[in-house]
């Protein structure tokens, strides 16, 4: 079956900080037409990062799209200093959480919300963690609650809705997975 | 800590058919200001559909954002039609796949992307499926190929790379934890 959509036109709505927004008008495979609206944002890593106590490190920020504080693991963009996936894994546990980790490890990768973004994100598990030695600095407008958690107690707040974050759920029920196994 | 960014100003960038954009002017905790771009989206649900022979059903579609085909669970925004996740679900069931589910239950709720998005997924599990009786008609430009995977083969299609959805590989990591459990 033929599922491909061709472009017969894009318009440029917007081009942000964050993101860009475009409007295509596309053919379907019936060759009826439709509009499809589409939001550009950079690639990303979240990090599931386990302390040698074995506890997930959380974040808690505002976070204005939802206008509320959420709880998440640590992530980012990647930004001009990060030649891949794993550069940026390695300043955003600095930048967020002040760690560096001797093991890091790639997950999976997946589009988070590929109905309408072509946002692109990695998950890495990092262990093996120390302080790190030079703190780099974090991005303006970045205030976080550092937060450490045993599996029991990570489950428990997916459970109660407390975590509410696909990335961090993703991440938790990973950790799960791999301690039964 | 106060977390909590004020909005000093609102601006609406864009006003579309699936997504409208907002920029703000916010002050933050330490009194500085930053500007924050929202994408607003309708709720959505996904589905984790089983079928009575144990098999996870899955739908092939081309993503526009991501110029390809991908591979995903059944999925949808909720409208004016439904009443609340539930009825989205028995909607999206009809039309996507054409079976109806004795049993529905509530998995999980999150964010997609909390960053630039107010998108909130709820992820459902859909058991005892027998056929539709009445077809409900699907949205335009809408074609999607069915497809039935074992669990092996869906945890498979996670690690090749060929399912690259985030709702989807939570789907299937779920089902896995349910399984081993």
């Amino acid at each position: 079956m033929n599922l491909e959509e061709r472009v017969l036109k894009s318009e440029s709505i917007y081009n942000g900080a964050i993101i860009s927004v475009e409007r295509e008008l596309v053919e379907l495979p019936d060759k009826q037409t439709a509009h499809r609206e589409i939001v550009h944002h950079a690639d990303a890593v979240g990090i599931l990062a386990i302390t040698n106590d074995n506890k997930i490190i959380l974040e808690k920020q505002w976070r204005e799209p939802v206008r509320k504080p959420t709880i998440e693991i640590p992530a980012g963009k990647l930004d001009r200093r990060d030649g891949n996936f794993v550069d940026a894994v390695k300043r955003e546990l600095n930048e967020e959480i002040r760690y560096e980790a001797n093991n890091v490890e790639r997950i999976t990768g997946f589009y988070s919300s590929v109905g309408f973004s072509d946002e692109y994100m990695e998950l890495y598990l990092a262990t093996d963690l120390h302080p790190v030695g030079q703190e780099l600095p974090r991005d303006k407008g970045e205030f976080l609650e550092i937060q450490e958690k045993t599996l029991e107690e990570a489950m428990a707040m997916v459970d109660s809705g407390e975590i509410e974050d696909a990335k961090t759920i993703m991440a938790i029920w990973y950790w799960q997975l791999k301690t039964i196994k």
